[in-house]
Parts: C-alpha cells; structure tokens; sequence
C-alpha cells in the first residue's frame, strides 16, 4: 500500500454529482446559455432589501457568521409559531438533508423514496452507506400510501417526500399529507420536503406540529426567495430531532453574508406576495407556449411547469437536446414514465420569450429525427 | 419506540460545538464586545476588490454557485503551479476536514494529532467514529518527530498538523515539514493545516508535491484574506485524494458569492502585502503590550500572538475572564502547558488600543484572586 486507503464504503462510492450545473454545460458547449431555467432558480431574483443587506454584510465579511444562526433562527421561529429551538438553519436543504442522513441511517439501514423524486437525497443515502427502496408516482403524484407501506414493509428510518413534488409540479392538499404524516411508523422519520411551499395554493402545508418526533419539515430561501446562490434552508421538527444536527454539523459553516441576507428578506414581507403573482403569470404563460405547441403543461404548484412532449423518454430528451443546442438550459425528469416530461423554469419574460422561441425548433428537429 | 433512532454512533455523540462564537458570548453577558480579537479573524478586512466583487455577486444570488467551483480553482492551481485536478474548493477548511474524515475514517481507526491542536478537527474525527490519539507539544511547538512516531505505532490514517500552529503561533521551518512529510508512513494521509501560511515568514511552506499521495495541504481565505464569514478553503493534493472529495461532498454548497469574493481577493496581488505589514506591527504591538504589562509573549507567523502570563491555567483563564469582562473577546489555548498563555488576534489600532487599556486591571483582578 502506498496511499492511503479511503473508507470501505466511501472507496466503493463513485465520484458523482447529483446534477450537471449550466455552468459546467456552458464550458462545455463553449456558449453561454441565453435562458437559464433548468434548475428552478428565481430569475426574479431575491428581494432588493435582501441584496442591500448582503452587500452591507460583505464589508462584514471578517467576522464569522453566528454559530448559533441566533437572529434568523428566532425570526422563523415566530413566524411559524414553535420555539428556535424547532428551527435549525443549515447550508440550504441539501446541506441540511446530508446531516440528517448521517445521523440516523447507518450503513445497510432502509430509506424510502419515489423512484425519480430528489436525486441529490439519494446521493446522501449512498453516501452513508443506506439502502434505498422506491415505489413508482401515481398519476404524476409522489403517492403517500405506497411510500408508507414500503416504510412499514422495510422498517425505513427515512421517508422522503416533496410537498409540492420536484420534478412534476404536481402537489397534495394539506389534508393528504396530514393523513401521511398520522400513518407515519413509529421509527421511523418523514422528511417533508417543502422546498416549494411558498408557491403552492394556500393551505397546502398541513399545520405545523412540533410535539410530533416523527415528521421534519424542510424550508429553503433558494426558491421563492430567490437567493439558490446563498445556501440557506432550514429545518423544523421536534426540540430532540432538531437539536441532533449540533452534534455533527458544521457551526461555523454558515457564510455571514447569507445570514444577514435570508433575514432581509424575511423582513420584507411585500416580496412573496410579489413573487407568486410573478410565478402565476409565468407558470400560464409556459403553459400556453405547451399548448401552442402541441403539448401539455402538467398543472404546477412550484416555480417550474412540467410539459408533457406526449411521447416517451427518448423524445423529451432529443427536444431537451435541441433546446440546449439552443442555448436554453431546462432540465427533465429521470424516470420513467415521468421523463416523457421537460421540466421548464419560470422566470422573466425575455427568459420565457427565448424558451418559446427555441420551443418549435426544438420539436422539429425532434420529430425529425423520429421518422 | 415511539421516536426515530439515531444511528448508535450520533446517539453517543454530544451536542456540542468546538468553539462558542464571540456573538453567543454578547448574548450571554447581554452586551456587545468592544474589541474582537478572540477568533484569530482579520479586523483588517478582506481586499476592498473582494468586497465590491461580493457585493455585485449579491444581485445574481438567485444562481446556484458553479458546482465545480471551476474559476477559482484554475486561478488557485496556476498560482500553486499544480492543475486544477489537485485542488478542491470547499465551505472553509471546517468543511474540507469534515469531508476528508468522512472519507479516510472508518469507525474505531486511529487519527493522531497534537493534544490541544485544532478542536474542530477532533470534533470532526469523533463525529465518525475514529480514534484520537495526541502526543506533547514541545516547547510550544507542534511535534513532528512525535506525531509520525504516534502515526507508526497507531496505524493513523491521518495525522494532523498545523505550521504556522494554532493556538501557539509558533512555526516549523519548510525543512522540518518537508522531513515530516518524508517520514510519513505509507498508509497514513498528513494533513497539513496553512490556514496561517500567508502571514508566515517566507519560505516556511515547504514545496508543493502533488505526486505524493500521503500529504493533503489546507489553505484558506478566513485568515490573512478576511473573509471568515465567506466560508471558503481549499485543498492542494494528489489528483486521486483530491478527486475522492467528489464522491460524498455537497457539490451545489458553496455560496455564489463567496466564490467570487475569492476569485477577486486572488486577482488584487497588492493586498496580501499589505496585510502582512499590517499584522507585523499589530503582533509587535501585541508584544509591546505584553512586555508593559510583565508578560512575555511567544514569537508568531500567524496573525495572532499567544502571551505568556508566567503562571498556571487558572491564572490565565482568570486574566481571560476579566478581558472578557471588560468587553473584551480574546481566547486560550485549552490545554497544560500551553494554557498558560492568552491568545490575542491582531487587529486594527483601535481594537489593540481597547486590549492596552483593559489588560492591566485584567492582571490586577487575576493577582488580587490568587491572594
């Protein structure tokens, strides 16, 4: 041996990434993309209040960020209605969903997920050596009930779901999820991802309940909030679950300048409001380009719409080809039947303009290439 | 079980954090510090280029940063002469230590470092599961004969050094380094913390090898760059212990714009000059204080100075206490010998100033105890 030997199981991990970024796709196109609406980013941007305290705190940047995320995790905590200590702020939901694995899937332990729901989760099972067990969508839905069974079925540690879904749009009534929630095993804990929540209809986050050890919710200020770049999300859960994370997480991990910028822009309560009615607009307006087209737009409670190219995967994927030959970044889902889909970002109108524009070609050249 | 279980690894682990922050300090006593000097952070600011490229990074912060950190890391392996496959951009050096535990540490394997070293690093190595084992400081220096000596008996898979050291100051010669890199046992990975390298003396890093699979070299721009809140370091290494890192780390986590603060604190050539002129006097400054006041302090190549106050731990810890008591924020080192110094970051006039005036009433209190 003349290296040093990594883990057993991290030597048998691939070095991967859940996603390709535009970036990466632009160095290698050589070409910048002219839209960039494949990762549900908010073209939007974040609250102007939010950026003028980011560029305030950036002359603060000397200092390292609060440990303890005092003043953001005390704001989210009123407006939620729990404690602070219900609340932890981590490096984005990624961040956050990588410490929850660690913390309680050890390796060959059970995790339940949809087959095509949020793939940088899985990559955190298989980091931690957890085994992960899938059960198909239903009709473009993540289903509740097969998720639950199969957690009852492999004694699952994990369950995950989106609320509303990523990569289909498509959502629950807070009814629904808190039915899921009650059918919860003992033993095991309901990650609810709601990355999505503050673009959904009203009412449909079931109620908050912090006494209950089996559900963690998760937030985030990369979507709605438009602030991807500043890797904020957080957690609400049980005090005990909650407190789990100050065993392993980074404390000093969190940049200052991301700190000062979430808690703007929870401050500004004009931008949400703002931003669904932007997000309305933009979600009817792929919509329309679908139907122009041909296709349809599956309905969406997220700042994404996803079309159906009406066909199979291979032909979603040659129109994806075509619109990235385009210069438009837009991504699809993973799984079948899900990838007969393209998954389209909202954003501002000349962003849509270039999609709809791209839009015909791009299902030209696929249809070409069927005969 | 009405509760999810943690693995038995996080069940036995404390919720703890390696350090209480200097703002959860304020909090507690219910008043702000008038002087932060306690986490070696640079009152001097990051470059003035860094902050106005960090400020225009704050409007484009609905962007996921590039995954692949692609720019700085090019500009950081063409000024190290290496190729971008060797170096690997991460949330600070905390988060690069996390990451490479994670891949080297299997449960119940053996780390070796300097008893009193970095406590995150130790926080890092517990949090897996590993096994550490310390050796002496000798003469407030690391040990490097000790640490391989340790390294060889236990099997380490990794060993940990800092030169320049922290908490001490005190530095190794790039000779002495370059032989403990040498006598590294096949088998084990050193890691060799620089946080401190730019403030150090010329020629104290000993050649960069990145054929040599058994070194791994931590660099950052908390320190001698100001940019602590930013939450960005970086690795230099051999193309396969570099490339590992993509197995498990969380590729979309870096904040956008603390990547292009970075990229514009390399590009402004002039500043580094400039800080190191300006934590020469502010260590010189510090000595002079401690030379007043009947103290002696230790050399340094870091951008704080340890002084030695010619008595126990609880001496120190009590002259510490009424620092802190006067507002303001210093630190110790946690263990014997050591612990007899307080550790005081540079910083500007003001802030030294505030130190000159509290030390003396500080030792007054400390003396008066020990009647």
């Amino acid at each position: 041996m003349t290296q040093p030997k990594l883990t057993p199981l991290a030597a048998r991990l691939p070095a991967s990434v859940p996603f390709v970024g535009p970036e990466a796709q632009e160095r290698q196109r050589n070409q910048q993309f002219i839209a960039r609406l494949g990762a549900n980013e908010s073209g939007f941007g974040p609250s102007p209040k939010a950026i003028a305290a980011m560029q305030k705190a950036a002359s603060e940047v000397w200092m390292y960020g609060d440990a303890e995320n005092h003043d953001l995790r005390h704001t989210l905590a009123k407006m939620h209605g729990v404690a602070p200590e219900n609340i932890m702020v981590g490096q984005g939901i990624d961040g956050l969903l990588g410490v929850l694995v660690r913390l309680y899937v050890a390796k060959g332990e059970n995790v339940v997920t949809s087959a095509g729901a949020y793939p940088t989760f899985n990559y955190h099972v298989a980091g931690f050596g957890g085994v992960l067990h899938t059960v198909p969508y239903k009709d473009d839905h993540e289903d509740p009930d097969a998720l639950i069974a199969k957690a009852l079925e492999t004694q699952a540690k994990l369950i995950y779901i989106s609320n509303p879904d990523n990569p289909m749009g498509t959502w629950h009534s807070a009814e629904t999820m808190a039915q899921m929630i009650a059918k919860t095993p003992v033993g095991s804990l309901l990650i609810l991802d709601e990355a999505y929540i503050d673009l959904a209809p009203d009412g449909t986050a079931p109620a908050i309940d912090v006494t209950n050890p089996n559900v963690i919710r998760m937030r985030t200020f990369s979507k709605a909030h438009g602030m991807a770049g500043a890797r904020v999300g957080y957690a609400i859960g049980h005090a005990e679950v909650i407190n789990a994370f100050n065993k392993v997480r980074d404390h000093f991990g969190m940049s200052r300048i991301s700190q000062a910028g979430a808690l703007a822009a929870l401050q500004d309560t004009d931008w949400l409001p703002h931003i669904r009615a932007e997000v309305a607009n933009s979600r009817n307006r792929i919509s329309q380009i679908a139907t122009e087209n041909g296709l349809s737009a599956l309905p969406s409670a997220t700042n994404f719409v996803a079309i159906d190219c009406g066909a199979d995967g291979a032909f979603a994927k040659s129109i994806l080809a075509a619109l990235i030959d385009q210069g438009i970044f837009v991504r699809m889902p993973f799984v079948t039947p899900q990838d007969r889909c393209i998954r389209v970002s909202c954003g501002p109108t000349d962003q849509i303009d270039a999609f709809a524009a791209a839009l015909p070609k791009a299902l030209a050249t696929a249809r070409a290439a069927l005969r």
